[in-house]
């Protein structure tokens, strides 16, 4: 793996977990384990509810929704979306405010192009998730980084953000609950970037894909909350909560009760770029979405967010154990998480691709590069992960760091 | 509906169908009749294989795949189309030649992008399928028009291919069996398209999303029957031969004996385009493929097969006894076929999107203006729809072609 070749602009999350799957050294007999990418289904403690399977199983047996997809989206499941968005809301949103999409990645693949233009340019928190540059560097839309602050719980470099911005800027992104920090954005934050973004005459796409997957004390607040202050276009998805990520269902809500979005038009280039893109598939999207939104138990959400909860608790007693990493945040939210490395403590690894490269060659441990999330010399960590693999996998970590200790 | 703002760069065929449909006159009571959008789910006779339903509901429940799929698709559902065109080719194809695709359409909008570069051509048929051109024109492609006959059974017009291309010329795409013209190319005919894209120095996309479904009496050639001549990328897809278009099953496939296309790159610009683009959903794409084409039984196409045979004729019968049209060629493959449109002996209707415009105003009856597919003053029927449908279609345009005949 060449370092060089690492930046957030030419690699994907999974391509870079197939390249790091690719080192496994494989005269190790012990397991791989993997602790980079965040797909809860490799936690076996983590299940998709029988109310997602049953309403799958129902649909492809009615033989009714075998048809081609409507342009905009199957109403039935953008309706249950607004109505399900709209119980969390100041403002309620309508089914013509939702648009479905293929899974949170294709909402990203969406969005940017219908706000692009030379010249143009948008804020991304650093760290942050990788599609966005890599969508950016496809369209006439220039990234800029704001700081997420790890010495503050992660939250946004309020004052950054504000120099960042000139009369190009269209947007601000954030991710909250954030990825890949781990940190849950407390209202009244939330409340100043909103007021930031109306000064700056910008609007917000607030990534929800991990709405409600807050385990600490503080609780999950929509951007839409502050859509009286600042436009809003949040992205949402079944496959975190609902652990059913290849199932690739998301969705687009524009809150916007002021209408500015509509009267920029860019609600139109949404609806435009819609038009010509691949339509989530029917039967999933049809299905699923007003079933799941309807009768999940609340038992299943609070035994899953259960289970973060201690893994959360595992994760960060073990990292204190392991002298070269620092974790700045206990984690609260989300299924991820941002380690530092101490390099100064370690004699022969010079940066986090060279810690992770030969992590997994000594290890067989998968971790990501802070690099592919825009911050180096960290790495990323899945909590989304069987709690005796994160154990095993920390103790790994743990004799890796003391074999590669710098002697003092 | 401005006649102006029709042209195949900017509508899609979804996107007219919403406009027809929002044109139908709502004090009319009898029953609105689609003939427009090719959807054999709109005919109640076709309906999906229970192998396809039962699935889908196993892989559902045995929570396997639930999971992200990998990057480049679940090698199981690889390497069962693989088998399966094997089986109908003298090179046999192993799973890395296959590619998964969210259905024919992203097929198209991963290789076009894949071919394109600053001053490139691609060669289309002319009547055709709007998807390319509208994709050609998001990418440095320029596209040129080859016609096919309807005087020679919709054959190539093989002379004017070869004039068409230059060297800046990538590749040439065939629809075969044609949609919209419903024609079968026959083996020698292909062969002879093959041998002039050999001479050309180009390779052949060969869009065979109605592989197999024909009806008269032409077997299906496909065309990588001839890539010992010319690299063939061939498009598949389940959403016709299986009636499940909303599941958006797609796929592509690299036929290439000689790598040709390997050793100039495109199948790593098509590799590296999946990676950047959206996958199809795992529990669709990971079930249904393997199972789908392994135990379709055998009757399930043949007695489809006599459905379209039967509407070919309806619609062949009917057709003759209205004036103002003209059918070159009884349908022979796919589910749709051109129509022209005798203008001379219309007294108030200039071309084929006024055409369509009234009559679906007038007698509550959907059909596609072929400007749409780049044959102006033509119109598109599709014959996956109710037989009994398709005789009242016919019978209404009867009623209209002599409510608007000029008086001689």
């Amino acid at each position: 793996m060449e370092n060089k070749d690492l930046n957030a602009s030419n690699i994907t999350v999974g391509g870079i977990y197939d390249m790091l799957l690719d080192s496994v050294n494989n005269e190790d007999t012990r397991p791989v384990i993997r602790l980079g990418r965040v797909d809860p289904t490799d936690n076996p403690l983590f299940r998709t509810t029988n109310v997602a399977l049953d309403a799958v199983t129902t649909s492809v047996h009615s033989f009714n929704f075998n048809c081609y997809p409507p342009t905009h989206g199957l109403l039935q499941a953008k309706r249950a979306i607004a109505d399900h968005l709209s119980s969390h809301l100041p403002h309620k949103l309508s089914a013509e405010n939702v648009f479905l999409s293929i899974g949170g990645t294709q909402a990203i693949d969406i969005i940017l192009p219908s706000i692009a233009r030379p010249g143009a340019n948008v804020l991304l928190p650093k760290p942050g998730y990788p599609q966005y540059e890599l969508r950016a560097s496809l369209c006439d839309l220039e990234v800029r980084y704001y700081d997420l602050l790890p010495e503050r719980g992660w939250e946004v470099d309020l004052d950054s953000l504000e120099n960042l911005a000139d009369e190009n800027t269209v947007a601000l992104v954030i991710i909250s609950p954030s990825s890949p920090c781990g940190n849950v954005f407390a209202y009244e934050h939330l409340k100043k970037v909103a007021e930031i973004a109306n000064k700056l005459g910008i609007f917000v796409i607030s990534d929800e894909v991990y709405a409600h997957v807050v385990f600490g004390s503080k609780p999950f607040v929509s951007m839409g909350e502050f859509s009286s202050i600042v436009p809003v276009i949040s992205i949402g998805s079944f496959s975190k909560r609902w652990i059913i990520p290849g199932w690739r269902i998301g969705w687009i809500a524009i809150c916007d009760p002021q209408g500015i979005l509509q009267k920029s038009g860019i609600v139109s280039k949404i609806t435009n770029y819609i038009e010509i893109t691949d339509n989530p598939p029917t039967i999933v999207q049809q299905a699923a979405i007003p079933e799941i939104l309807e009768k999940t138990p609340n038992d299943f959400h609070s035994n899953n967010l259960g289970i973060l909860r201690e893994a959360a608790n595992i994760f960060y007693d073990g990292c204190k154990e392991i002298p070269c990493l620092t974790c700045p945040l206990k984690p609260e939210g989300a299924m991820v998480v941002m380690v530092e490395i101490n390099l100064s403590q370690l004699e022969d690894i010079v940066d986090d691709v060279q810690f992770c490269s030969k992590l997994v060659k000594e290890e067989s441990v998968i971790l990501f590069p802070g690099v592919i999330v825009g911050l180096k010399n960290w790495i990323r960590f899945s909590l989304a992960v069987d709690p005796s693999d994160l154990k095993e996998g920390l103790s790994r970590i743990k004799a890796f760091g003391l074999r590669h200790a710098k002697l003092s």
